[in-house]
């Protein structure tokens, strides 16, 4: 039986405040993406995923991002490629030394928000986010989109590709992501959620929009978990994976 | 022959803005203190400094800080001292996944700044800083003031603890530094310089303000080097110390 | 009827990050302590704080602190008291400019967090709030504790001094604050907390810890508002000191 | 005679880092751009470099930029208007306390780096920065390029548009500059500095890299004084123009 990945974004408080709930998560998910610093995330925040990560079992990813609290790591930044290759160590790094310290290591990376939007696309910040994971680990997988010029780079360069799908997102007809701003772009029904990832799982098909259905291979299913209803969802979704017999694990191990 | 340790703060430019002249103190000191992009150093500049260390077989030590970029780190933040275990334990981390890259190691740590004289009498932050060392790497050397709860709670921690000396500062009686607002506190004249540190490495002792000469134990003399002047010293000093066969060596090395 | 001001911390969240009910606390408080951005709180916070307030005519306060993100400002941080009236000076300044563009003007000062613990003592800060106050609107009432430094050299100087009581916090008979770390230190029962504000505002005494009564002159009622509970509590002593006639106003207007 | 106006950025330093001579450009230019502390700047600097300005009748221009303090304002940040309108707000609010402060006012806002380059063309950008002048003070005059999307739609709402030329960069025989990209962009030789700028005053036109002539109309020279050399030539340039009649003045002032 195929089992599938859970990751979702985690440690994305800084300092006072708090964004979504890293615990409820970490007993749901199976790959952590741990926000590092420079968008979200904090050396305290960042040390107390790490350990409760490596507690359950739960593979460490870098969620490096853009430089820019402000912002949330969501705005383009038109920086300087060769930046972008040290800012990303920076990060991987600093995340790398809060997961040996709990037994762990950073398994895997994952771009954040408009980092990851950008390197679908911008060559010269996809090969700068490549470089930066062969510098200072070739045997890190990387997580992204299917089909993306971060996926392809990696792959060209030797990396490991992890390509996921969304839980919570509608699908073109084409096998791309219904663009945000489009109306139903964003999925909230849980039994359907469940239902069209188990799909995923057992025959390698989603529903797109137009109700054709699309073939779209993934190793990690995205999950949200910045609202309570969606820490609800991807509680539900695990349950009925695992009852399918297609019980979430990481892609990084066993 | 003895042969002494020199080093410095290098690294600590930030984005647009230049201090100090790194290059050229990189062919004068045997350890680069490199600030880790919390008061100083961004991770363009932390990989060009490691970089050139590697290089030249210059030590990499990690000189940690307050997150006080617009304070430079000079001054003192009442933090939790478990807050500051985990900052510097990011700094620490960041910065030694630039050595790595270079080819190198973070091969000691040295606290910056208003942290630095903060862990010469508070005990609780002290104990952070070797908390973070100790779980980072319980292998990696200190560097401090002889005297200070840093050094004697790292020694009792089983940190290797290295004892430094100030080229260019005034000692009391006591075998203190004069402190920074009182006259003649800091040294100016060339000549004088070189001869105190000669001296101090030959005999072990330092010609306090008042004349007595007081016993002053030293592995590493540290050197400054935000201003022509002084990197014009540091390098007089280099020099002077090779000619009497005293050739400064990192005190990491053989 | 004697009618006091309710005072609460407003505007604290960062870019993505919330803090405390902003939309609830305007329709219960009368003066608005808004965040000026240096601890906490972005232009757009601001600007839609200062809007809010000045649509239901609550005071605007800027809210000043130390420039300390990660520590949203309760790290006492020991800078050049002649900085820290520039920096007060910038987030007065700020905050100003979205008060006139909502149609208002900040109306007070009332510093936050460490800054606001410190200069209860330290001189040298609070004679630099002081001057800062002073050179941006010498016109400018200040809010804070009676008897600390801040206040008293804030009325030396000719600035109108107004004192607040915390609704929520238990008092020593001497009529200072029982220390957050000590128990019994925060009340929670709503009904207590009515109770004793009524009874402050009537008679100008507070029970203390020890069940003594202690004389506090108070115009303005601090109240919380980063817990559901605290905006219930705050909402429900609105309610009951306007039902005995004292309906809160705000202490700048009439 | 036409007089003409020098502009340069000034204020460009943080905490310990310096930028630029301040003093010795306030001695040349007729108008201050002066950092407002998201790209550069910090309160202290801001508050020495207003009362410096004030001393010496030099206008006070907000230099906002975007928040980027890593990257001095040099990169493109693909940011909401919405929220560039408010980023805006307080960086001009935040620069006019000080302006006050020191018997001024900000007289004129030219934004800076990448958002100067970005609301050439970029409508949504330009449109929020000329929102949140209006929303500021309508009557404040804005500095930039002829031609750009900022001053045109400036111009439509009602602000006053000042007109600026480059002396140290090449122009193309349309009128626009040369991208500093290519060879020859920016001109290093005083006297050919001075020459063209004298021609540009008296005769409106400007020698373009081909050889031909092509009017520039212009109400403000803008200097450069980042190195020595730039501030010599800045130097040099205020002496030729008042030797021949054309003595810089404010565009602001009479």
């Amino acid at each position: 039986m195929k089992r599938i990945d859970l990751n979702s974004d985690l440690g994305e408080g800084f300092g006072a405040w708090r964004l979504g709930d890293d615990d409820a998560l970490l007993s749901v998910v199976t790959s952590a993406n741990v926000a590092c610093g420079f968008h979200a995330g904090d050396p305290t925040v960042m040390r107390k995923v790490c350990e409760g990560a490596a507690r359950r079992g739960v593979a460490i990813g870098a969620q490096v991002g853009y430089r820019d609290l402000a912002g949330f790591g969501r705005r383009f930044i038109d920086m300087d490629p060769a930046e972008l290759v040290n800012d990303v160590l920076y990060q991987l790094a600093a995340l790398d030394g809060f997961a040996r310290v709990a037994g762990a290591r950073v398994a895997y990376v994952k771009p954040h928000g408009a980092l990851y939007n950008a390197i679908v696309h911008h060559e010269e910040q996809a090969a700068a986010v490549v470089t930066a994971v062969r510098l200072y680990d070739p045997a890190l997988p990387v997580l992204g989109l299917p089909g993306s010029a971060w996926l392809r780079r990696a792959g060209e360069a030797g990396l490991r590709c992890v390509r996921e799908a969304f839980a919570d997102r509608a699908y073109t007809p084409s096998g791309t992501l219904v663009p945000r701003r489009e109306p139903g772009a964003v999925l909230h029904d849980p039994d359907a959620i469940v239902a069209r990832c188990l799909r995923l799982v057992t025959d390698g098909v989603i529903r797109a929009v137009d109700g054709t259905e699309v073939p779209v291979e993934a190793d990690s299913l995205c999950v949200h978990g910045d609202t309570p209803d969606a820490v609800a969802i991807a509680r539900l979704l695990h349950a009925e994976l695992t009852r399918a017999g297609h019980g979430p694990r990481p892609f990084t191990g066993r």
